[in-house]
C-alpha cells in the first residue's frame, strides 16, 4: 500500500461559518479522499482568498496539497489520486473507465448544476462570508446574465425540472446500484456533490419522492464513510432538512 | 485471437427497401461488430416479423446469432462480444469502464432519442414497409400518448432543442476525441446510433453548425470502418442530405 507521508490537505470552500462546506467540486474531492482511505485535512477557504491558492496557478478550489505536489481541479485531483495511490480502491477504473466517467461529470455540470442553482443560489448568497458577497454576486450575475434574484425560481417548479432532468440517472440507478457499478466511483461523487451543494445551504428536499432510485442512492452515499456527508454541518436553521 | 466459427448474424430492422437499416439499437450492434473486427451478416427484419426472433424469447431487434448463442438487446450484445472475444478491441473496458458506460447509453435513450423522434417520426412512418405501418402507429402513439403527427415539431425548433440537450456531450467531446477517450467505444456507438436513426430516414441535418464538436465527432464515425455508416443506403430522396 502506498502511504502518504502526512495527511493530504485541500482548500475547501466554506460559508461564513467555517464549519459549513458546500462546494460541489470540493465535495467530490472529499468523497474521493475518503474512497481512497487517505487521511486528509480540509482547510477552510473563502471565495476572495485567491492568494492562498497561488501555488496552483489559478484561483478556484479544490486545490490539493500532497507533500510537495499541488493539484487543482476536482477531475485532475481524482486522476492524481488514482495514479499516486494506485493500490487503493480506484476512483475512475482504467483508461477506458476514466474516459467513460467524463460524460457523467460533464452532464452533472451542464445539466444538474444549473437546475440546482435555480433553487439554492440565494441560500448560498445568504450563508457566505459577508466579505465574499460582492464577488459572489458579480461573478454569478455575469455567469447567468441576470440578478441572482431572477435566477431563482419557485421550489415546486425547480424541483419538477430537476426530477425530469434526472431521468437518465434514474435509469442507470435502476439498472445498477451506483454509476460505478456495485460500488460507488468518481461519477457517483460528481452527482452526489451537486446534492451536497444544496444540502449545505438549504433545507429544501430536492428529491421528495421516497421511491425515487436517485434518492435511495443519495441516502446511501450520505451514510458512506461513517456518515461523513450526513453529519457535515449545514448553514440551515429551518427544520425541514432530512 | 478468438475466432468465430462462422460470420456472426443479427436481425436488423429494415425499411420497405430492405437495404435501408435505421434502428439506432441495430446501429450500435453493427458498429460494435465492426469495432471488434468480426465478420457479420445483418439479416433484414421488419417490425411485425416477431416469429423470426422467437429463439431470443422476446420481439425486439437487434438479436445476435453466434453459432448456437442467441443474444438480444444491444447493451447485452456489447457485453457478450467483449466477453466472447476478449482479445479483440474492447467495447466497454473492464468492470468499472462498463459500469461507467451505462449512463451515456441511458442518457442517449432518455434524452436524445425522444428529441430526434420529434424530428423524424413521420419520416420513419413514411419509409417502413406498408405491412408494418399499423403496428408502428399503434405502438408509437401508445408510447407518446398522441398521434404521430402531433409528436413531430418544426425542424428549426427541434434542432435547437437537440443542440441544447447535447451540451454535456459537447463538453466531453471538447475534452477528449471520443466518449471512449482516444478511441471510440460503446458509448460512442450509442449516441452515434441515434444520429444514424435520423440519417437513414431523413435528409434533415441535425447538427447544422460545422464547428460543433459533436458534428466533427459524428463525421469521424461516419468515416470509420471504411465509411461503413456513411455509405449505408438511406430512404431519402431529397437533395438536402450530407
Amino acid at each position: 500500500m502506498t502511504e502518504p507521508t502526512a495527511p493530504l490537505r485541500f482548500y475547501d470552500l466554506c460559508a461564513a461559518d467555517p464549519a459549513v462546506r458546500f462546494s460541489p467540486y470540493c465535495w467530490r474531492t472529499r468523497m474521493a479522499l475518503a474512497h481512497k482511505g487517505l487521511p486528509f485535512e480540509a482547510i477552510p477557504w473563502r471565495f476572495t482568498e485567491k492568494g492562498a491558492l497561488a501555488a496552483s496557478g489559478q484561483g478556484l478550489v479544490p486545490v490539493l496539497l500532497d507533500g510537495e505536489r499541488v493539484v487543482h481541479d476536482s477531475w485532475r485531483i481524482a486522476i492524481y489520486l488514482d495514479e499516486a495511490y494506485r493500490e487503493r480502491p480506484t476512483l475512475l477504473g482504467r483508461i477506458v473507465g476514466r474516459a467513460h466517467a467524463r460524460f457523467t461529470k460533464d452532464w452533472t455540470e451542464r445539466v444538474v448544476h444549473p437546475l440546482i442553482a435555480r433553487l439554492v443560489l440565494l441560500d448560498i448568497f445568504a450563508c457566505i462570508d459577508p466579505r465574499d458577497r460582492a464577488y459572489f454576486r458579480e461573478s454569478r450575475e455575469a455567469r447567468y446574465g441576470m440578478p441572482l434574484e431572477r435566477v431563482v425560481i419557485p421550489p415546486k417548479e425547480g424541483i419538477a425540472a430537476l426530477h425530469a432532468a434526472l431521468a437518465p440517472a434514474r435509469a442507470t440507478l435502476e439498472a445498477q446500484p451506483f454509476f460505478g457499478g456495485d460500488r460507488p466511483s468518481f461519477p457517483d461523487y460528481c452527482l452526489f456533490g451537486a446534492f451536497m451543494w444544496a444540502r449545505g445551504v438549504s433545507a429544501l428536499e430536492l428529491l421528495p419522492d421516497p421511491e425515487d432510485p436517485v434518492r435511495r442512492w443519495r441516502e446511501g452515499l450520505l451514510d458512506a464513510f461513517g456518515g461523513m456527508a450526513r453529519e457535515a454541518p449545514r448553514a440551515v436553521t429551518s427544520a425541514a432538512g432530512s
